[in-house]
């Protein structure tokens, strides 16, 4: 598959649980880091965007773990975003092991942009990538 | 709707985020500890377990944020366990936010039982449950 | 020992890692929460504060870390309050596992209030506790 | 000042709380995984060693918070490892930002080495480093 955005990690220590894997909440950090990354990228600040009243929000997610990421382990995750309607963008995210290949867990993210009224809102950067 | 198992919470702050509301990882946090405490209700210990060699896992998660939960909030999880086929679980778990009943979450959680081997090993207090 | 305020908790099994102890950075979590908790009943906000521009700040950590935390644990955080100088709050913070009152955790924390401009700046509600 | 080992990282979004900073305890997380990654470079796991019996444990932590991380933040963590008896080690872990070297943190955190009874042991590959 072809991602049009790619981050490289590893797995931290302090990650892993009692089975001595990644716990299942973690990966949605990755996931959720990924995403900040790639939109800075393009120009788009969460954090500025917060601070300006502008929230991205997740309105669904949707996880599939296909296999544990252990200590030690390098990952990267793959990441493609499409809009699903005027006001909804999806993001499909997808993780790998590196050195093997091996899916660890698909991912689709679905996100929205409010303003300080709650209401949908898309800021002209993230209009400008469609 | 009715819930099995109910488990009241109350958000801390270091788990809300930029935003001011509670971080979209954590919600996960909510539902396993609510998961594990059920469960060890039914006498199954999710730690004794991981060190004999058993697993339990998440293989699925859907989420569906529906409004987010901030710094003070108190709220409470609802639980109801099926069997959706021979070696798989379904927990539908949603969150409450205590003071008015507003809808915080709604989640299916699949899960299943792993040997060491990594094969489906369903144990006996987990399969008397139904 | 006497305390001015408890806090009673109980571990979570996410907060456990590969050791099958509570992560030593997740004590720093159930002192936060307790400080919040303590300084919420005397009326200080920490969020408002935030929201307001005035941050409660942490400017030293002491942590003796005497035994571990396990999966399971019902434990409590014993808080005394104390100025240690003008601008400078000293909290002595220590957890107790609660079956059988075993010393976990000596701590003690040190804070500051700032302004937007990052000076010293301690609130009115916070003044009146001392 | 000199390190004999450093890790470069950055601040993840999801790392930062209300106060748009990252949140105290974050900071002992980038100490643990500075730390693991120097020990897995002298050839000790701390993964392998808790599997085997032997934990590794911090037993005091010193923290001295001297400005904080925000989002997009980059920064390093020097560390310099010493024995400060026949069973303890200390580890001086300080945290700069790396666009100004400006000091975040000073960290000094003091560990040990146990066994499967709770009892000093202080592996080979540790003892080598000395």
């Amino acid at each position: 598959m072809d991602y049009g955005y790619k981050l490289a990690l590893k797995v931290r220590d302090y990650e892993c649980d009692i089975q001595g894997i990644v716990n299942n909440s973690v990966y949605q950090n990755y996931l959720e880091h990924t995403r900040h990354e790639f939109l800075l990228e393009s120009g788009i600040n969460f954090t500025e965007l917060a601070n300006s009243g502008i929230n991205l929000v997740v309105v669904r997610a949707e996880l599939d773990y296909k296999f544990p990421l252990k200590s030690g382990d390098e990952f990267w995750v793959g990441l493609n975003l499409q809009r699903s309607s005027k006001v909804r963008f999806e993001f499909s995210q997808d993780i790998y092991r590196s050195h093997d290949e091996k899916l660890i867990l698909n991912g689709k993210i679905i996100g929205t942009s409010l303003n300080e009224r709650g209401r949908p809102f898309i800021p002209e950067a993230l209009e400008k990538m469609f």
